[in-house]
Order: C-alpha cells, then structure tokens, then sequence
C-alpha cells in the first residue's frame, strides 16, 4: 500500500487526467511510433470527415473542424492508448436525424443546432463520468445494437445513394426515402452516376482485394494494408481531377464547393433554451450510442497489449471531446472503429499520436481546401456507403436466431423499427422490449422438483434423470435469483406442488442457485410458510448461499420458520425422511 | 392420461367454468356452511357497500348495487371457493380520483364515468385473464404495494374525516387535502363531531377488544368474533336511531337521506369515446391493484384447505364481475380480505355462499332501503376510517428497512409520492423505480476470485477464505445469470483482473450460479475471449450448467474457446496448475 499522501494526490490525478501518466514517461522511440501513425490516419481522416459532414446535412469543414480539438481534449482526458475519435457514420446520422426536424440542412440555424447537440451530449457524457453512470450504456444490450447498427447502416448507404445518383431526395425512414428516390429517379444525372459507380466500385475492391493483392505481389503485410486503407484518398484525388479537368461541374455533377481556409472559430453555441429542451432526448441517446461504441473499440484494442481503459473515464474523455467540438465549429464526435484500428496497426503507442492527427487535419484545413474544391459529392457518398454496407452483417443475425429466438426478436424489431420509424423510435422501443422481454422471462423461473440419485449424495431434476422420492417430502430447486417479478411465480409452483399431494408432510427449497432474496421475495416466502403451516407442513431451507443467508438471519421468516435450514439438501433429506426414499 | 374425448371436454369446460365442477357436487352440508356465512357476510357487506360507496363519490345506492350481480358472476367463473367481491376500500379510492378529474361528485355524469372505469377494468382483466396475462400483477412488488396500500390508507382516512367533522373540504393529494379541512376546521357541526367520534370510539374499541371480551365472558369463540365483525352494524342502528329521535338533520347532521328502494337498473354504458381514452390508464392501473389483492387473499384462504386459485382464472372471473357491475350501475370490485375471512371463518364451502349473500343483499335493497334514511355520514366515514388505519403498518416498513435499504427506498418513495402526488403518480413511479433499482443492482454482480480450500476439492471466494491460488491460472466465479445488463460488468472485471497479472496464463470462469447467459452476455464472452487469446491467455469453463451447457454447445463461441469446458472446477485447476497451488 502507497501511503505517502504526494504520491497518492498524483495517483488520484493521473486518474482523471491520465496525459500525467503516460506524458511523463514519453521518449523518442514512442515519438516515432505515434508520428508513422498520425500520418496514416490523417490521411484517412480527410476523406472520412468531410463525408460523415456531409452525411450529417452540414458543411465540409465541420468535419475537419470536428477532427482538430476533440482529438487534443481525448489526447488529455482519454484513457485509452490508441483510440482515434472524429466524427463517425452512426453518430453523424443520428446528428442528421436531430436536427432535421428543427431547422433546414445547410441554413446556419442548422450548423448551430448541431454544436448544441454535440455541447449537450458532451455535457451529459462528463456528467455520466463524473457521477459513474457508465452501467447506463450496458442497457444497449447486443442484439438492439446489432439491429440498431444494422439498420443504421442501411438508412445510411439508401440515404447517401441520391449523391451517387445526383439527384434531390431526404428523409429519416425508409418509407418516405424510398418514394423519393423513386420519384426523383428520373432526374438522374449520368455524369454523376458514372463517377459515383465507378468510385464505389473502385472502393468496394480495393476494401475486399486490395490489401491482399499487394502481400501476394510482395509487399510488407503492414504497408499493404495502409495503402489498401487509403484508396479513398485516391478515388477522391482521380474524381477530383476528372471533374477539373472535363469540368463537369458544368454538367450537373455536384462539387464540395468552396471551403474557408483556416483554423475552426472558437464560438458559444447559442443558448436558446427551446432548442436546448428539443434536442436533450436525442442527446442523450447519442450519448449512449457514441459511449458504447467507443468504450467497446477502446477496450478490445486495450486488451491485446494488456492495457486497461476505464469506462467512467472513458465518459469524461468522450464528454470533454464534444464540448471542444462544439465549441470550434463541429459537430458530435466518437470513438471510430476502422480509424482506431488503423491508428493501433500503423503503431500508435499513445494518445500523443491524437495530437499529431489533429495537427496533420489542422495543416490541410490551412493549406488543401482550395484542392477540395471540385471535389464530387458522389465520391464522398461512395466512401460513405462502402464504409457503412460493413455494418450490415446478416451473420450477427443468423447466430442470435440460433441461440435464442427472444434476442432474435429484439434485434428484429429494433431493426424494423429503426428503418421504418427512424433511429430514435428504433432505439427506445428495442431498450423498452429487451427490459420487457427480460423481465418476463426472469418472471418463470426454471423450478424443478429434484430427488436423490441413487447410492450418492446429489440430487437432480426428476424429469431429467433416474432418482428417488418420498411422498411426505418435497424437494424443489428454484434456477433464479427471487425477486418481485417472479416471488408470486414461486407461490403458484407450491401451491399447486402442495394440492397434489395429500401425504405431503414437508417441502424442502434446496437454495443453491438464489444469488439474492429481495423484500417481495421474502414476503412470498413467508406467505408461502404460513400458506404451508395451515396446511400441516412444514417448509425447510437447504443450501443457501452465505450472502443470502446472512440477510436472511435476522428475520422474522427465519425466526418464525416451521422447519429448518440444512447445509446440504442430503442433510435434509436424510433428516427429514429416515426410511429412506422410494423410486 | 384420460384419452375420453367427452371427459377431456369436460375438464377443459370446468377450467373455464369453475361452478361447472363444484356445482356438481353441491349437497346439503355445504348448503348449511354457505347460508351461515351468506347471512353474516351481508350484515358486514351492507354497511361496507354503503360506506364505500360514498368514499367513491357516489349515491349509497350504488355500493348495494355493487354487491349483487357481481357476486353472481364470481360464483360462475371464480376458483377461490370463498373469496368475497364487492367494493372496497383502495379500489374506491382510485375511482374516486380518477373520476375526480372528469366530473363533479354527486351528479349523473360522475356516477356514469363510475360505470365506464368498471366497464374498462373488466374489459382489461379478461382480456388479461384470456391472454394469460396475470404475471403483469408481479410488477407490483411487496415495497411498491406496501408503500402504496399505506398511503391510500392514510389518505382515505384524512379524506374522510370531513364526514366526522361535518365539514366540506376535497382533494387527491394531502397537499390538497389537509389545507382544505384546516380553513374549515371553524365550520365544524357538534353534533356531526360528537356521533362521529362516539362512532370512531366503539368502533375501534370493538375491533381491538370486542372478541377477546366476549370470549372471556365465556362466548364460543366462533360467535365471539361473528359478534364482533357486526359491530357497525350496532353502530349504524345505534347512531340512526339517535339521529331520527333527537331529529339531529335539523341541526346540520349530513345523513344518507332517500336510498331508492328495490332492485339494480340494468343498463349499457356510456359508449362516449374520449371518456374512455381518460379513463384507460385509471383503469389499467385500478385493474393490477385489486388483482395483486384479490388473488393474494384467496390463494391465503385456499391454501388453509389445500385448495387452489388459478392466476389466470381470477382474472377472468373479476373481469366478469365488474363487466357485471358495470352494467347494474354499481362501481368497480375486488376481492376484499376482511369479508373473504369472515366467510371462510364462519363456514363457507363454496361459491353458492355469494349467491345467498347476493340475495341477501338484494331483500336488504328492497325492504330495508327506508331504514336507512336517517343514517348519519359520520357513522359510515368511521366504519372507513377504522377500517382502513388497519392498512398503515409501520411493522412492514421497519421490516423492509432492516432487510434492505434498496427496498426502503422504493416503498417510503412509493408512500411519499401517493401522498404528496396521488395514488396513480404513486403507484407509477414505484414500479419504475423498483425496476430501475432491479436493473442497477443486477448489473453489478458478486464476482468473485476463487481458490483452493487446502486439502479439498472444494474452492472458495480469496477474501473470505484462506485458500490456495496459483499465478498462472485465475479462477473466477461470477454469482448471477449473465445478460445485457450486467455482461459488459464481467469485461470490466476480467480485463481489470488481466491488467493487474502479468504471469497469467489461464481464467477459469465458474459457472455454478449462472442461470442463463442471453446473446448479450454471449457476445460479451466472445470478446472476452477474443481479448484473451490476443493477450496469449486461454479462456475455460466450468461447472456449467444443463440448460446453459444445452444452448452453448452449438455456438461459435464453444466452438473457438481456446480453452476447455470442465466438469467441475478442481478438474480445471488439477489439469492447468498440475505444480499444484501456493497459498
């Protein structure tokens, strides 16, 4: 135990701002590791910023803007190594979907409704930190963030395919983008459609062969995977040039347009309070979304160098980025998959390579926006959906539909609903019908009368195996903890155990798998005593657990108990049916 | 297994129609023991009815009403055979709030929401009943159901002190309620006061002593409590008398007045629409409550007998009585618990015994109306009063507090909140929370680090026990089933445990006390799994359970583990630490 109180108080402060820990202990060859990755993952990050701006209805140098302060706030507060935050396709969705419905994508007011959004989901991160409410997130049970995900990636790919086919169609929910795409589908522009097909199909190799190409034609199995990373950075600079060179902007074909040079403006986002009070439910499920993803990234990349993160920490990181956005002009960031990955490969060892990201995004916010210029929107909606169509993965699907038809169910209707009523009804009601489906299903517990396997001391489900019983003894094993949802359950299972039997003299409740008792528990456990007790038996405990045990001790049950309590359900049988059981 | 198809019809039928089996058999014993009890049964219901009738709001008329036609229908579809329907006090209580918001008391509108709320509640419970819904009752855990009985008990009593005080004074909410009585606290009628207080006094005398004194003066004990029970009874020919001799209306005391005579009016209700829409949520809620207390008295009674009531049935049954109520202008029923007890206690056998009270009631409609005039307020306001101060036990509240301050907290909250914000916030806001505090506690299980008890194969938690462990090998056990909630809980564990052992090759999960592992919790093993490989640790098994082992087996979870699944957990450690452990 360290008791010098100095170094305990730097203990406590490396806690919340773990950049005392790792930033102490920084030498050159770390130096190194973080500048080779920070290069790698700028270069991805240009194209991904400006699309998942793009994809979230604002305008391109949002994206960059989100990609500069958030990474040197998660550079002070993260405790994660390696992880790479930005913004991100879900997020940049949900952000869309938010806002949408209280201002018109590319007005200011909407630009502004998003740096409230990203200040009030930063804001409910930090708190969720600092009062330690990261458990909150765990209610995003797989299968609603397996539907939610899916359904996501789906509303995505189908809402950025009016980019690829230059044409004018929005909507949050299946119904009403599929009729305007279908609408609209007549107005297609061919120049248009020709570049985004051909960087989608360009992208959609290069993601499944190209890395693997290269290795097979000799190049280093790491070098080959960062090019196969950057083939966006190619698509966008041969689309680029095509649409300068054959100005095709003067046919129709949709550019980025012109982006301001420069560092984002440090700005209060506004505080109407109206605007505030619309967007505090979105917020906070985009919180717990962003928080999810992002602790779930950190913690699998942690663990292969035995490293921690530490979730409430975690939250505070992620809170402190979201601010920083909003303050500089963004929009609200996470924790991203594919970046994070790339950052962890390209040989990141800390989160100083966060900072070099950010200043490499910062360099060409200064110097490369007039070259984005004639950039195509169509190659922004590529990347978007190639990236996207990963989320989709039908075989999550197919294995929860073989392990449980309950979890099935719940990711099918958060996927149903996301698509057709969009992300937030999706989310709710799939969080709503997992807890229903849970508690219903926690409300039957397994009960099974056990009796004695022959010539041992163990007794097993009478269903199941080959034992031996007595009529005047009853032996049941509850398979749960009791608790209000299921202490009536029990009830029933005895009185109907007790009307059919007539020469029952004594019911043993054999305890070994109840983890805990709660008040309406025991208050069904001593109904069921006194029900018994009237009815001329008497109930007895066996096995139970020393927690469970120790708050049952000082209670009137336990004190009032027309039977006993036996350490082994053998002791009870053995005590309470001498002659012996009967098969 | 009885092949008959007649038979088998039969039996399905008498699962239906419970009067179908026990009417069969109905001979001249059982007629003695239900007419006995009928007759004493009405001598308690009609001073009930009446008072509980005007605690709804509505004519004394309609609690008479109330105690007819429903009897009726619970002696056809009921499986208690002695539980007693009518109006009671709770019950009466939340129509008179929820009807409180629609209409004004005492006039044709208020008593026709009445009818409406019992329709609704009826409607509910059998379609409950059909969909074998009655699990929902268990979400009215004993902290929320004691909070709320408490609370409804004071706030009856308060609300009707207006009556014994002779003053006017309204409200939902104590709040409300106890500024109103103070501001006409100098408006109080002496006459009023002093038959209420006489009232109040042998009343509460009689419920305490009377049985006990009547034993000693050497009554048989049966007659002793029968003679007791009939107290208001007493107090209702005593206090009527005194009111028509001393002519005590003149002098301000409010009395029952003209209670028309003779039988139910059978009629529809109001089919108004928006009517219906206020009153669903009342009638929901109203519908659970008088459930959970009616199926809880008549399982308490059956099992005296080894008898027993069916969930599902009762449900349907208590629909049928308060469609039945519905429908014969009364307001809605429930099984009430003090005449339930009388019942069975003076010998009821059956469900006949609520025919004969039924008809015992309808001859008191028709011949005893007229007595009934000069019935002073105050005596009925004290039959409540004295009745529903039995419900506030303080015993329950100490007893959950020593037992858990979890459940404390849900019931004082419950308690609080239906005193300060009505019985329907209350009662909404308990479940939620009880829910919520379920949801908390459950995400956090016990995780326990397990070791070798020397000399055994036993394994025990390390800070309990003095025990062996080996620094390669790390054997938790984790003390709850493993679901959404608590899934991301045992990563953290497992990686924090990880982080902090460097020599560790191998983690033992013992799986003893896992009930069920959902997809959540799957996914959560499979990248626990991941991250251990990844780290060079295998991950093993042991101890799991049939059921769970069923529903792994075909997982690609079990198929991947790097490690093994061992029968029990000392086979694990004797096949991965063979050095053997050290202390």
């Amino acid at each position: 135990m360290n008791r010098n109180p100095a170094a305990s108080s730097r203990i406590a402060w490396t806690k919340w701002l773990p950049i005392l820990a790792w930033g102490r202990a920084y030498d050159s060859r770390q130096f190194g590791g973080d500048l080779l990755a920070a290069g790698i993952v700028t270069l991805m990050l240009i194209p991904q910023s400006l699309a998942y701006a793009m994809l979230a209805g604002l305008p391109p140098q949002a994206g960059l803007y989100a990609s500069m302060l958030p990474l040197l706030a998660y550079a002070v507060f993260g405790s994660s190594r390696t992880l790479a935050v930005g913004p991100a396709a879900v997020t940049s969705l949900m952000t869309a979907t938010a806002i949408g419905q209280l201002a018109v994508p590319g007005t200011p007011a909407y630009w502004e409704a998003a740096l409230v959004l990203a200040l009030l989901s930063g804001g409910i991160l930090l708190l969720m930190g600092l009062l330690r409410l990261g458990w909150l997130a765990n209610f995003l049970g797989h299968p609603v963030i397996a539907g939610f995900i899916a359904a996501s990636g789906l509303l995505i790919a189908v809402g950025q395919a009016r980019h690829v086919l230059g044409i004018h169609a929005q909507g949050d929910t299946l119904p009403v983008l599929l009729p305007a795409l279908w609408r609209q589908l007549p107005a297609v522009n061919w120049p248009t459609l020709a570049l985004g097909v051909g960087a989608l199909v360009f992208l959609w190799w290069s993601r499944q062969r190209l890395g693997r190409r290269l290795r097979a034609w000799g190049w280093r199995p790491g070098l080959a995977e960062v090019l196969g990373r950057s083939a966006p950075v190619l698509a966008i600079a041969v689309t680029t040039l095509a649409v300068w060179a054959w100005d095709l902007q003067a046919q129709g074909v949709q550019v980025v347009g012109a982006v301001p040079q420069g560092l984002p403006p440090l700005a209060w986002p506004s505080w109407n309070p109206s605007l505030w009070s619309a967007l505090a439910m979105p917020a906070l499920l985009l919180s717990l979304v962003g928080f999810a993803e992002s602790v779930s990234v950190g913690q699998t990349l942690a663990a292969r160098r035995r490293q921690r993160v530490e979730p409430d920490q975690e939250l505070v990181a992620l809170g402190a980025s979201n601010v920083a956005a909003a303050f500089s002009g963004g929009l609200p960031v996470t924790g991203g998959f594919s970046r994070s990955v790339v950052n962890f490969d390209a040989g990141a060892r800390t989160p100083a390579a966060g900072v070099y990201t950010a200043l490499g995004i910062a360099l060409a916010a200064v110097l490369l926006t007039p070259l984005l210029h004639y950039l195509p929107q169509a190659t922004l909606a590529a990347t978007v959906i190639v990236a996207v169509l990963s989320l989709v993965d039908v075989a999550v699907f197919r294995r929860i539909w073989e392990y449980s038809r309950f979890d099935f169910s719940v990711a099918a209707a958060t996927l149903l609903l996301t698509l057709l009523a969009g992300v937030e009804t999706g989310l709710v009601a799939g969080v709503v019908l997992a807890l229903a489906l849970h508690l219903y299903r926690s409300s039957r517990p397994h009960v099974a009368e056990v009796g004695q396997v022959p010539g041992t001391e163990h007794f097993r489900n009478v269903r199941r195996h080959t034992v031996t019983t007595c009529d005047a003894v009853l032996g049941l094993r509850v398979d749960e903890s009791l608790y209000f949802a299921n202490a009536r359950y029990l009830e029933d299972c005895i009185n109907d155990a007790v009307a059919r039997r007539q020469a029952l003299k004594h019911v043993v409740l054999q305890c070994s798998a109840i983890n805990n008792i709660d008040a309406s528990a025991l208050a069904s456990l001593e109904m069921i005593e006194v029900r018994l007790r009237d009815a001329g038996i008497c109930l007895h405990l066996s096995e139970v657990k020393g927690p469970v045990m120790d708050r049952l001790a000082n209670t009137a049950f336990l004190r009032c108990l027309s039977g006993q309590v036996f350490l082994t359900h053998y002791q009870a049988i053995a005590a309470l049916a001498p002659g012996g059981l009967s098969q």
